[in-house]
This record gives C-alpha cells, sequence and structure tokens, in this order.
C-alpha cells in the first residue's frame, strides 16, 4: 500500500488522501516511481536556454524566426526520440502596410504608433523582421469622423450611452482594454454604426497605476501598445477563409468580403500615451466613475471635441503556418491519443506569450524521450503539438483540428494545453471528469516557493482570497469547494487559446494547466518588451514554475498513458452540470424580478425624477416580461446523470479495488466509451450563429469572447430574452446529458464486470 | 376632510395619503392655508441677496466680516419681529502663524500651500482676513522624517500596512482625504507612533477624476485644499477647553495641554499639486488597488525615498464665537421650545458651506415674521439660532448648549438643523419618532425641477439607485423600506453639523434636513473657492432648492408649533431599533464566523502559502473567539416597545379622530411627556471613554467621526471585541428603551382618554 500521494494539509483541510486515480495499487507505486524518474530529465536551464534562443528574434507567422523556430523544435523532438514532422498550412494573415492616426481638431495631435527601444530590455532594439502595433482582421479603411469614448466598449457601455442620448452612428470610437474579448470591440462599435475603433491600454489597468512601469519595474510604459486578434472568433476560430474545414495548401479560400469573422470597420491598437491627448480633448457629459481611468484627465464620453482620422492598409495574403506534431506511439493502445499542445508564434518576441509555457513542454517532450530511452514505454500514444498562428486566431491549432477531424474523432481521448508560462498558482480548467484526476496531480507536485503541493497552495490562495475580499460568483463557489472538498474546484473553459478546437469543436476531453497570477505579464502583454529581458526579472526568474508545469503536464500524461482505467471522476462532472443549472434557472428568475421592477420603476416616471434635470437622461427601454421557463428537461437529465455518475463511479472503485480484471476488448471498450463522453456533449448544429461551436457545456460567450458560458445555448438565449431558443436548447442540453448518461451506464456495467471477476 | 395631502406616487408606490399629522381635521385645512400664505413670503431674490453679502468676505470665527454678518443677521430677525439677541462665547481659537512643508530628499521641493485666485472667481482674489488652508487643533510642530502614505489614515489600513510588515513609528504620514472623518487620520497615525501629518486631496475623490476642474468645471483645481478642524470631537466636540460647559466669557479654560480634544501631533491639509512630487518620491510597495489615487504615478506606500519637513506654529488665544438667538414667543405653550439653527461661520467665504442653509434659515425667520405682523402667532415658541464657530468644532451650538443645558432640559421639544444646501433631493435624518411626520412634510412640498414632490423624487432617486448599483447596507434597507412603504426613511444621525449636542449630549428629539446630491460642492468643499460664483453655477443657481429648504423647515416649524398633538408615530421608531437590533446581532454572529474562519486559516499557514515570497507579509494576528452574547435584555426590551408603540399609534389616531379633546393639563403633561422622550434614550455615564455622547441609540462612530453608529454602545464594543461592556451596553440600552416606553404607555394613556371623551 504504499501507493498514497498524501495531501499536505493543515487543519483547514479535510483531511484527504489520494491514490493514483486508475492504477491499481499494485502498480501505482511503479508509476510514482517513474514520475521520479521523468523529474530526474526536467532542467531549468534548458528552459532558459530555448527560451532566450525562441525569443531572440520576431517570431509571428511568415517571421524567418518563425519558421527557425519550427526547425528548431522538430530537430529537438527527433533528437529526443520523437516521430516528428512539420504540418504546413497556408492561412490568410493580414499585415500592415499603412497605418496612421491623428487628431484634426481642436488641435493637431498625429500618433506615435510606435514601441521606442529600451536599453535595459536587449529585444526591444531588434526592429528586422518586427511588425508595429496592429489588430489583426480588422478592416482596411480611412475614416475621419468625431470621437466617443465607449468605456471598455461592451453591451452595457452602450446602455450607458443610451441613457446619455449618444450614438456613436458615423463616429468613431475610443474604447479601453478590458472587460471582454478585445474583438467585441470593434464587432460592437460597428453593430452601433461606428465607422472606425480605436482600442487603448489605460494606466489603471495595466500601466503606472497597476506598478512601476517598465524597466523600473514591470508595468506598461506609457508607450506599450497591446496587439491582438480581433477576428469575429466567438463565431469560428481559425483561418477565417476557410471555415471549417483544414488551410491545407490546396484549400480553397473564401474572397475576404464572405469572411464572416474578418470585421468590418478599421480598428487600432494605441498606448496610453497616444490616446491621452486624444480622451483629454473629448467634450460631451463627464464619464460615470466606472468608465474612469488613471489618466490625469478628466475623462468625457464626448461625442464633440476630438475629430479624428484613422487609416489602415494591409496586406492580405496566404502566408505559410508551421505545426510541429510529434508522436510517441503507444505499446499497447496506439491508436488512443493523448494530445499536449502549446503555441510557438508570438506578437514580436513572444518569451511570455507563448514561448515560457513552449518550453516547459519541450521539457516534458525531452524527459519523456529520456525516459523511453531507458526503456519505458507509453501504452496509450502521446501526440505533442507546437501550434504556429495562435496569436491571430488559434489558426494553427484549428486548421489542424479541422484537418484531421475524423481521424481526432476516432483517436482522440484528450488535449491538454498551455500557453502563457509564470511563478504563482496552478491554473487548471477544462472537462470537469478530470477534477478528480487534476487534483491528485497537483497534490503530488511540490511548489517550488512554499515546499508544499501546488494544491494546497492553490486552496491556499482560494480560501484566503475569499476571506479578504467577500468572494462572489465563480470565486464564492471555488471558495465553497474548497472548504467542502479535499482537491481543486475545475474552471470550466470558455476560449482565449488551442484547447477550443479539441474541446468546443471536435468534442474531445480537455484542460487547460499553467502557473501563474504572482507575475507582472500584463505591462507587457503583446507588446515588444514581452521579452526575455522583461521575463526573468518579473516572470519566472528561476524557471522553477517551468519546470513545475512540466512536471504536471508529464505526471498527467504519463498517467493517461499508462493508466488501467482511465482516471475520471463522474460526480464531479454532475455537480458542475448541478451548478450550471442552477444558474441558469437562477438567472431567468433574476431577470424576470429586474424585469418587473423595471417596469415598475417606468411606470412611475421614476428614472426621470431621479435624473439630474441639467442633463440629458434617456429612461431604460421598457422589456417584455419573462415568462416560467419549461427547464424540465434540463432538470430531469441532470437528476438522472447525477444517479448514474455516483454509480459509475462505485463500480470504478470498486474495479481498481479487485485489480480491474479487463480483458484487452473490454479496455478497448472501455476506453473507446470514455473517450467518446465528452463529445456525447455536443450537438452537431452547435449553438445559434455559430455552428462551429458544437459543445452544449462549455462555450466562449459570444458576448464575453473569451469568458465562457456554461450551458451556453440555455444561457445566452436567456441573456438575449429569446425564450423560445432558451426551451429549444433545454431538450438539446438534456439529450446530450442522457448520452453522457447513457455512456456512464455502460462505462459502469463493464467496470461492475471487472470488479466481480476475480 | 379637506385636510388631506395626496402623495403624487405612480403604481410603483403604495397608495398613500397623509393627515396633518397632530391637527384635528377641523384644523387641518386652517393650516393648509397658513402654509400657502407663507410660502408667498418667500423669495428666492432675498435669499441670493443675502448670499452675494455674506460671503463676500473671510468669515471664520474672530474675522471682522463674521461679527459683521452675526449683527446683520440679528438686525434682520429683529426687523421681521423677532425678539433676538447676540450671545458671545470666548472660545479657544488656534489659527495659525507659520506653516511650512518641504520635502528634503530624495530631490528638493517646497509645497505652495496656497490658493491662487482665479479670474473668474471674485472672491478668490480677497487676501484680506482670509486665513492659508490649516486643520484647526493639531499641534504645534517641528518634525521632520520619512514618509508613509497610510490610504485613507483608517484602522483598516493601519492593519494593511502591517501585513507589509510597515510601522509608522517616527514617520511623517500622508493620507488622502474620504474614508472617514478628518480628525481620525492625525489622530491614529499618532496612535501608531506617526510624529506628524499631511492629508491632501486626492484627485480621484474630488478633482479631475470627477470633473473638469474650477473654473470651467466645478471639481477641485490642483492647487485647491481643504481646509478642517481636527479636535477629536468624536470625544466630545465644542471648544476643547470647557468640556461640557459653556464657554461663557468668565468660564475657565483648561490649559492646552490638559485639553483631551486637542492632537499631539502637527497635521497640514495639502492639495494634489503639492502632494503629487512627495508621493512621487515614495519607495516601498506598491500600494494595494483601493489604495490608489488618480495621480498619474505608480503609488508606493513608503517608507524610503521620500523624506520631508513639516513646521506648524499657531496663534492660541481666546476668540469671540457669536451665536445670533432669536425668539418668536409662543401664545399658548410658551415654555415649549422649538429650535431651528444653522452655523453662520465659514472657512473662508463659505457660500456653500453654511451660508447656502443659513439663507433659507433666514427666509424661514421673514415669512414667519411676515405671518405674524398679519395676525398668526405660534401655540408653542420658535427658536432660531445662527451658529458661529461650527467649522473647528461645533463651537457656537455647544458652548450655547452647554451653557442652557438646564433650561433646555425644561423647554426644548425640537432641535432642527440644516448646513449645506443645494440642488437635488431632500436628505432627512434625525429622530424616527418624527419618520412619518418629515414624510408628510416632503409629500407636501413640490420638487423645483420635476414638479413632483420632493417625497416622491426622492422614493424614485433610492429605489432607481437601488436597482442600478445592487443597493447595499443602507442604501438596501432604504430601498426596502421605499418598496414596502408609502413614506421616506429616516436616516440615523452621527455628527458633522450642530445638531450634535441637541440630539446627542442633550438627548433633544432632532432632525437634520437639506438638499443636495446634484451639485459639485466637493469640488470646492473648504476651500477659498467655495464661494458666491461658484455656488451660483454648480449649486443652486435659482435659488429654488434654497426656498425649498424654507418651505420644508418653515412647514416642519409651524406644524410643530400649532399641532393638536404633538406629530410623533412611534412604530416608526421601534422598527429603526428592531434593525439596529437585527444588525448588532449579525455583526456579532459575522465577527464568531471570521473569526473562526480566520484561525482555520491560520492554523492551515493559508496566509503565508497564498502569499508572494517575494514580498513581505505579515499574517494576521490571531483574535480569541467569539462567544455568544447575552443579547437578551435588548431584545426583549424591543419586543416590549414594539407593542407599546403599536398601541400608542392607535390611540394617537383615534385621539386625532375625536378631536383631541385634551385639557389644557393633560396637553401640558402629554407635550411633557413627548419632549422628554428622546432624553429617555440618554444615559449620564455616556459612552466609554465620552461620557459628553449620552444618547444610547444614535452616536457619531469613535472611529467614524461624522458616521453614525446606532446602538453605539454595544456595536462599538463588539467592533472593540470587548464583549463585557458589549453586554453592559445591552442592559443600558435594552433600560432606555424601557424609559421610553414607561412614557409610551402614559402617552397611550392620556391620549385613550382624549378619544373617549367626546
Amino acid at each position: 500500500m504504499a501507493a498514497l500521494v498524501a495531501l499536505a494539509a493543515g487543519p483547514l483541510l479535510p483531511a484527504a488522501e489520494f491514490t493514483v486515480l486508475g492504477f491499481t495499487s499494485e502498480r501505482a507505486a511503479a508509476q510514482l516511481k517513474l514520475e521520479s524518474e521523468y523529474d530526474k530529465h526536467l532542467d531549468a536551464a534548458d528552459l532558459r536556454t530555448w527560451l532566450e534562443r525562441m525569443s531572440a528574434e520576431p517570431n509571428h507567422v511568415g517571421a524567418p524566426h518563425n519558421k527557425a523556430n519550427a526547425e528548431f523544435t522538430l530537430e529537438l523532438f527527433k533528437a529526443w526520440g520523437w516521430d516528428a514532422r512539420i504540418e504546413t498550412f497556408m492561412v490568410m494573415y493580414p499585415t500592415p502596410k499603412k497605418m496612421f492616426l491623428e487628431m484634426t481638431g481642436p488641435v493637431k495631435f498625429t500618433a506615435k504608433l510606435h514601441e521606442p527601444a529600451i536599453p535595459e530590455d536587449r529585444t526591444s532594439g531588434v526592429t528586422k523582421d518586427a511588425l508595429p502595433p496592429y489588430h489583426g482582421y480588422g478592416a482596411d479603411g480611412d475614416v475621419s469622423g468625431e470621437l466617443v469614448y465607449v468605456n471598455r466598449g461592451m453591451p452595457d457601455d452602450y446602455k450607458e450611452l443610451a441613457h446619455h442620448g449618444i450614438s456613436v452612428k458615423g463616429k468613431i470610437v475610443i474604447a479601453r482594454y478590458g472587460g471582454g474579448w478585445r474583438g467585441l470591440k470593434p464587432k460592437l462599435a460597428y453593430e452601433h454604426g461606428a465607422i472606425g475603433c480605436i482600442v487603448y491600454s489605460d494606466p489603471a489597468d495595466d500601466g503606472y497605476s497597476t506598478g512601476d512601469v517598465y524597466p523600473k519595474g514591470g508595468s506598461r510604459p506609457s508607450d506599450g501598445v497591446q496587439r491582438g486578434s480581433v477576428a469575429d472568433m466567438p463565431v469560428y476560430p481559425g483561418d477565417p477563409t476557410t471555415p471549417g474545414y483544414g488551410s491545407t495548401p490546396d484549400a480553397k479560400h473564401l474572397p475576404i468580403s464572405e469572411a464572416k469573422t474578418i470585421l468590418k470597420i478599421p480598428v487600432m491598437p494605441i498606448s496610453y500615451a497616444d490616446a491621452q491627448p486624444l480622451l483629454a480633448a473629448l467634450d460631451g457629459p463627464v464619464a460615470p466613475a466606472n468608465w474612469r481611468g488613471a489618466l490625469p484627465i478628466t475623462y468625457h464620453m464626448g461625442p464633440g471635441g476630438a475629430k479624428v482620422h484613422l487609416t489602415i492598409e494591409s496586406d492580405w495574403k496566404l502566408t505559410p503556418c508551421y505545426d510541429v506534431i510529434a508522436f510517441m506511439r503507444g505499446s499497447e493502445l496506439p491508436d488512443e491519443w493523448l494530445m499536449r499542445g502549446n503555441h510557438r508564434d508570438g506578437w514580436v518576441f513572444g518569451a511570455w506569450d507563448p514561448l515560457s509555457g513552449h518550453v516547459a513542454m519541450m521539457a516534458e517532450a525531452k524527459a519523456i524521450g529520456a525516459l523511453v530511452k531507458t526503456g519505458w514505454k507509453p501504452k496509450r500514444t502521446l501526440v505533442y503539438c507546437s501550434w504556429d498562428g495562435e496569436e491571430t486566431g488559434l489558426l494553427g491549432s484549428t486548421e489542424w483540428g479541422e484537418t484531421h477531424a475524423e481521424e481526432l474523432s476516432k483517436k482522440a481521448v484528450l488535449y491538454i494545453n498551455s500557453d502563457t508560462n509564470t511563478r504563482g498558482f496552478l491554473g487548471a480548467a477544462g472537462s470537469h471528469s478530470l477534477q478528480t484526476f487534476v487534483s491528485e496531480i497537483a497534490a503530488s507536485v511540490r511548489d517550488p516557493q512554499t515546499g508544499v503541493s501546488v494544491l494546497e497552495r492553490l486552496r491556499a490562495k482560494i480560501l484566503v482570497d475569499a476571506a479578504k475580499k467577500g468572494a462572489e460568483g465563480d470565486e464564492k463557489a471555488d471558495a465553497k469547494f474548497a472548504a467542502a472538498n479535499p482537491g481543486l474546484p475545475l474552471g470550466a473553459l470558455g476560449s482565449g487559446s488551442d484547447f477550443t478546437p479539441f474541446l468546443q469543436h471536435l468534442g474531445i476531453t480537455t484542460l487547460s494547466l499553467e502557473y501563474g497570477g504572482e507575475d507582472m505579464q500584463a505591462g507587457v502583454y503583446h507588446s515588444i518588451y514581452d521579452s526575455f529581458d522583461h521575463y526573468v526579472r518579473f516572470g519566472d526568474p528561476q524557471f522553477a514554475y517551468g519546470v513545475a508545469l512540466a512536471q504536471t503536464v508529464g505526471r498527467a500524461m504519463m498517467r493517461l498513458a499508462d493508466a488501467d482505467v482511465l482516471p475520471m471522476r463522474f460526480v464531479d462532472f454532475s455537480n458542475a452540470v448541478e451548478r450550471y443549472s442552477d444558474e441558469v434557472h437562477k438567472l431567468a428568475d433574476a431577470m424576470r424580478e429586474s424585469t418587473a421592477q423595471n417596469s415598475r420603476l417606468l411606470d412611475a416616471k421614476a428614472y426621470q425624477l431621479a435624473a439630474d434635470p441639467t442633463l440629458t437622461y434617456v429612461s431604460p427601454e421598457r422589456d417584455a416580461a419573462v415568462p416560467f421557463l419549461n427547464f424540465t428537461a434540463l432538470d430531469n437529465s441532470t437528476l438522472r446523470l447525477k444517479s448514474s455518475a455516483l454509480a459509475c463511479d462505485a463500480a470504478f472503485t470498486k474495479a481498481m479495488a479487485a485489480g480491474a480484471q479487463l480483458t484487452a476488448a473490454q479496455r478497448t471498450e472501455l476506453d473507446a466509451l470514455m473517450s467518446g463522453l465528452e463529445h456525447s456533449l455536443t450537438n452537431d448544429a452547435g449553438l445559434p450563429g455559430r455552428e462551429w461551436f458544437k459543445h452544449m457545456i462549455y462555450a466562449p460567450g459570444l458576448l464575453t469572447g473569451y469568458g465562457v458560458k456554461t450551458l451556453p445555448g440555455i444561457r445566452e438565449a436567456i441573456e438575449k430574452r429569446d425564450w423560445s431558443v432558451a426551451e429549444h436548447f433545454v431538450i438539446v442540453a438534456g439529450t446530450s446529458l442522457d448520452d453522457y448518461r447513457d455512456r456512464l451506464d455502460k462505462i459502469a456495467k463493464i467496470l461492475e464486470a471487472a470488479a466481480t471477476k476475480n
């Protein structure tokens, strides 16, 4: 019984011991020994060397150093014993030819649109191959107009503008970053009639207000600019001109004008040095308190005052996108693929984003290769993926996933993603059937700074944060979970990195694992200053968390590869579904109440009476009353799911205790059932207006972009007040959950058999 | 039945009709007619003329124009038919002789400490008799030391500093205004070992962040400074050298060193222009997010970096303080005094604070005088008071109240206060037995901007704010009240103006009534720019709310003067007590839970694990577990109070319906019982460490200064974790409530008799 990993928890945490989930007690000890061996092959010096080399030159899609990095990665994987290759896609990849922004009145001002070199940052002076700050997949255009400040440019901000009687029709809007995904800012601006969009980084969010600016500290300097994609990725990610299919070299591309995810108005990112004169020149009402940033000005909403002229011309061309794909073939179940990916392309030097995660993945591959050289072989196949083109729209992962969809539907067991990785706490999100598994992994990895397990440290953080701040929403749910359970609460995945095609399009069980939270990434995010020099001062100077990530994901990959039974716990999933179901019920109830209240206030003219008559105030619209929705199908499916999940988990425990005596055929059938579970949560018709997104439990929000919406069909329809659609998705989600449960029942049956056999 | 004032409410508000509370239906119509007559004598032009004249020169205590304003007020009152006189007190009143602040390192900087003239503001160039920005009753001193930024300088801020391992011992602190009363900042700094204190106005709170600065807009310009008293008024207000007794010309004064409310360290107010170089020079940890203001710098906590040198020398001398007291003798009950006051002294020109309220009070006195000249006479005596010396410590009102304490204990029925008055919403607070009465008054005054009653407008504001923001605490309680009741929720009074000696020291039923909330006062508060020119642009340009205040308070005074039965409703009071009692129960429960949670987190070393190891972090102290407190006496007294209040209100209604047939003796007895009600809520031993504060239901918080603490003996003892003191005050408050109830039972008996007589 050496197979217990003690969870080093104080009396705060319910005492708990984890087994090595999926391994019989006889085999668990060997697995733990293997992991110790694995750890010996991890070397922080490797990560440092690779990071410095790979971030030495601009490495966006199409940059020479991007290709060099792909080849470097390829060669290393091969040298480590992997069967590696480069897969090339030809993606529509606009780059700026001309960018110009000036204020034409009341005073003349030409924006700098340039990030100067900083002597303390060696690569900031490397201009060869570097692109200027820009937004990928905005429209080309040459527009002039009055400026309107729209705060974060999110739906509530347009409601606020409407209260002030302000329209952005025919205007150019300026929004600050934050509050929602950047691509929504120009999209919503366009939908409200704006002809152009400027997005700037307010010093309140990542500049001097948050810390000393680079190079004294890590925060965003006045000329720093956040680049980024603005493609309408909540509709579909990947190459906008090849929706739903791979941009293989011979693929047919839609014309730009037909690509739904390319925006219709020009949009440009700027620094706060460039933004300040524009904002200072604005007239119109004083912006409400929650619209004010940290610039030393009075924020006005406009219009009036500033007039601006904005020009963007891009080179729209097909560009090669290089994915490096490496296989370590499974000895027993070679057609079961455990996939692992991190992107490799940056906006400029990309030391933080993405190379800090990429070098950890390389360390895993090196260590696994070393173990294989000493005789170990994974039972299931490992597939390591170095993605290109993530920054502009998850290009490399999406095009690869779309290209190999059919093969993946047969072979993929799971996908694990990471991206930027740095000092701090384990961030874990994904399919909830893996929550206990991830908790176990986290209990077995030592936090480099404190010496306790990364699980214990994360749990301390969740509980202390909640105690300090009084948690709300997800944080509150997490704290409640941590107070009552020994493990960690897995987050739900929206979008923002390469897991999206696997989880939400293909329905593959997915995890995102990375460390962070004690760093200063925000100050250089997507700027020229995202550099090796910045990372080793303000990120993970010892690369200790790079090693921790390699330990974490490496353990996960090896346990998944060799598990007797795939390590899934289904009550974790049914609990998550129960919570999401409860949330959508409450959402409808809260909307019903607030809608009724709004009507009462309108009846009483209360908004007008409460408003300052010397200022313009337009009362909110009156919404139709919110009916009671028929949630029965969801409620019953959730109920049934729970009972099947309980039975299945019990059968799993019994089977493991009995040594999991499975025939080869049973194991194949069991693995197939488990691998297909996540797919049963998809629906081929997808979500309204975005059929590419097929997962009925997790999706990025149409109006949040990165942020997740759980039970998205139901939740977003309620938010849109589209009651019949909401009720339709109650049925669809219920059916998905029923399919999931049917599989659970079959899994339980096999496990019961495995438990009774000996 | 013409005596109904319809409450002009939409379907949002429960339909309600108010009678003229305290008047039989036969007499109510005449009273309403009298009020119409009264309104005719109110003229906005008067208010404007008086305000411009009285704010033309500096008018602080001791300034020639202060005396001139007293004489001007006296002459007008006399001319309007009042029996008026000036009562002079000799108060210890320090004024600055020398003020100096410099940063000696890392760079040299000398603070300007001066508010320059602004051409658009005529009085800002008047320097004759003006005092520079300073804090009243700080210590003299000449100190040098390292600077530490302490955010608002409130108790939680020192806890945060402790977490960072920062002590202010031997240091000079700089705090921003806000978060609690200004006098607490140097007091707490001293208690934590600081040797000097600087307080500045951050632009986030009243400067450019809140609106365009004066003169373009109304917000605080970069050189504007908030003056103010820092006397330790939560211990006792008034002249620090005559605690508890009047500073009559022959009074004996304590030496400065023995005056408990004079501070022990020098303290100086500065502008944000002067603060910015000091804050920018600070080293030490980056300040937490909620410590950051709107200056374009990274806020650090210090120490290290800035060293400063601070000098203050004052002229400590006795100065005359002139109260104008005017009587309009009652025709039937001359020894029942209805008092009304507003202070007259400003920090410099004082157009907003206090003269905007003072001129409304003058308008009332003029109109009442005019009615008297046409034959009406109040049945009870009206006493109008123009207080001096409020700004430095409620000097005029406190010394007068202390001097006349004995007479007031026999004669005072009620005191109504106002202070700054401007455009917006009715702000009403005070003794809850007057809540229905004030609601009625508010239903009868028309809002100048919207045409509905000021009650309806206020209710709309309460409900809309709660709907918009999601109300918390008092706002939530107010919204709940407004949704369920036709009237307005009266606030509880802490301190901050001249009502304090009457309510909290003498136990006299008290109201504070004034308009505001749609203005830009904050930007010039206690600065040289608090001027007529600013007020007529950013305050109440038409003086319409000055007239509204005169209507509001005038109605209240006249109804109280002539009521058949004093218009009190006791269930309003018992409901308030019930709420406060519920709050202190919940406070103890929440502390019990958070203390236990804190212990669990400490046991698990969770604070250290959650903290960034590269930064200093000191875990919070472990507090002893919170026991269950014996609230029985309070619970039972509250229960009994409610039943007596219900019975008394019912008897009141019956008596009024029956024509309130009272003999003269019964009326005198009834009025005496009602007038003494509030006094029964006092306890002569007062609150811990501050016996001057005798009210057991309402007090300014020892650690909030202006902000109220209800059931203060209990609540503050719980907050201090002084369980035996808390339980002691449970008994004391219970006894007070029992005394109150005994009076209610006697009142009910008389009213029952009055109801059955005819």
